[in-house]
């Protein structure tokens, strides 16, 4: 076996490349039923992959999911003073093994579909983030329950907690997005994808930790799962980093009468992009982040901004946004 | 490096031997603080063992755990219609992310503190129980919360639950126990077992599973972890089984004035002492039988017995109750 950084030429001729897919979390459904019946897509799209030569590492988004376990804790122990209060990072591990579950499971059953031998798992996955990250100062990322003011401030005072108001519905805690520094995971996730497993990692971005005197602690924030997924494709010396979402191709003017489709941009191109204000914060624009960090990190690696619709069309080349470094 | 099934004889003369923990649920605390608490005592327990020259994989239950989040998840439901129902299979996955994250973070930093270089895992898992298991016959598990005779009749028709009255407590959803057949994570187990980390798996005795045409699917039932364990531990071909409960030593003629604490007991011996009623079902009585399961399929296998504050004390021969093939 010839093993040269991210491409391994095993028995024969056969190539085998590395790839990272980031999922969302919207894509996932809100209910067990709804999650259990998109999954099987998802499988698909992912097999696809799998059989377009690569080796499949998969991250993949919780805001539904982490947000209606959250909530469900919430209410429980308002409902019930027997029921202990879940902290967040605990319901991100929670979120973890149900999505990783449904995804496991679906992965397992199209590969046999199709006569693939290979395992899947699911990595609980924590992700180191800074204390001092410049984000917990301003929490943008509302979790959980709506509030009423004066419960808001109460709980604000008891807990410690931030709270925003919500476009009008009431309060929310809001939660900081600070940016991944590491993964803890890393070397079983290595060891796993190089021997050829599927690795289900970093759920909702990973459960964030910071690193204290006692250890990895968990704290109250939510990664950006795209940031995470961009991380591991660095880590792992992936060739690819796809990143699925709700559109085909990444546009500029999006929503205007000249809005235009990319099928591919350069990082320069992408930087400049980014300062025009083509990119909505939130949403397309951490993507395109995610995609440059990557591509930045690893010149000769691509980035692809997809929907899970098209992934394999855009794969070989057919749709799709392909971000490179030049 | 020589391998001979369980024994492997690394760098210099280190004998590398595997083994395989049970760890109770109850030992793990009824609240998220009280876990986290907890896990430390349990790491430095595992920790010895790594030690000890054992490469370790740990089983643990999940009882109270899961019927807090079933519980959350009902009551969650009954009050914000938003909210869906969450089968209980999938409460087990929530319950497998939410009890490794704090056992992986305890047993890191436990290992950092005592400069060990590995790294700790934990595997979403399934197991396997055949459809046609007599325990679905007849459910014995309670989980979730009490209901009236009327409720519980309502639902019993609606979703076709079983319940039973609960010691004048009122009505209880009822679960099948049934046998586990497979691990269907096995293969990646085995792999990271085999590269030295420690591995947390089969939590809750994993999350039961059938075989169908439209592959594996959850089913609402508690595997027995000490079963699962066992099953675990032939499959990964450990030395020893070790079980991990509230007593030091198993005794027969518990409870009464000749009260004795076996320091151990041949396969014959257990069987005996089985069918002379000294084992209480539900508690010790399974204990013995999957420690009696594991050393009939390698009956050069040791099981161990014993509590969690004891366990390296009796990992050195000074308590707890070995349980032999012969």
């Amino acid at each position: 076996m010839i093993k040269n950084g991210k491409i391994k030429v095993l028995e024969g001729m056969q190539v085998v490349r590395r790839l990272v897919l980031a999922l969302g979390g919207n894509a996932l459904g809100n209910s067990p039923q709804e999650q259990q019946a998109l999954v099987k897509d998802t499988a698909k799209t992912i097999v696809d992959l799998m059989e377009s030569g690569y080796e499949v590492a998969i991250g993949h988004g919780n805001g539904p999911q982490i947000g209606m376990i959250n909530l469900a804790m919430d209410l429980a122990s308002m409902h019930d003073c027997s029921m202990p209060y879940m902290p967040f990072p605990e319901c991100g591990a929670m979120s973890q093994g149900y999505i990783g579950y449904h995804l496991q499971q679906a992965i397992r059953q199209e590969m046999k579909r199709r006569g693939i031998q290979k395992e899947v798992a699911s990595i609980i996955t924590q992700v180191v983030v800074r204390e001092d990250d410049p984000a917990f100062q301003k929490p943008v990322k509302p979790i959980g329950r709506f509030y009423t003011k004066e419960e808001a401030q109460r709980q604000a005072q008891e807990k410690g907690f931030a709270f925003a108001e919500d476009s009008g519905r009431g309060y929310r805690r809001v939660v900081a997005s600070p940016t991944p520094q590491s993964i803890v995971e890393l070397p079983v996730v290595r060891q796993l994808v190089e021997q050829g497993n599927v690795v289900i990692t970093v759920g909702g971005g990973g459960i964030p930790v910071i690193e204290t005197e006692q250890g990895y602690q968990g704290v109250a924030a939510v990664i950006d799962k795209d940031k995470s997924s961009a991380k591991l494709a660095q880590d792992l010396e992936a060739e690819m980093l796809v990143i699925l979402t709700a559109v085909e191709q990444v546009c500029i003017h999006y929503n205007k009468p000249e809005q235009t489709a990319l099928s591919a941009m350069t990082a320069a191109q992408a930087e400049q992009y980014i300062a025009e204000g083509h990119f909505a914060p939130g949403s397309m624009l951490p993507k395109v982040e995610a995609c440059l960090s990557f591509v930045r990190f690893n010149p000769k690696g691509k980035a692809l901004i997809t929907s899970l619709q098209k992934a394999k069309e855009a794969l070989e080349g057919r749709t799709g946004t392909v971000i490179t470094f030049s």
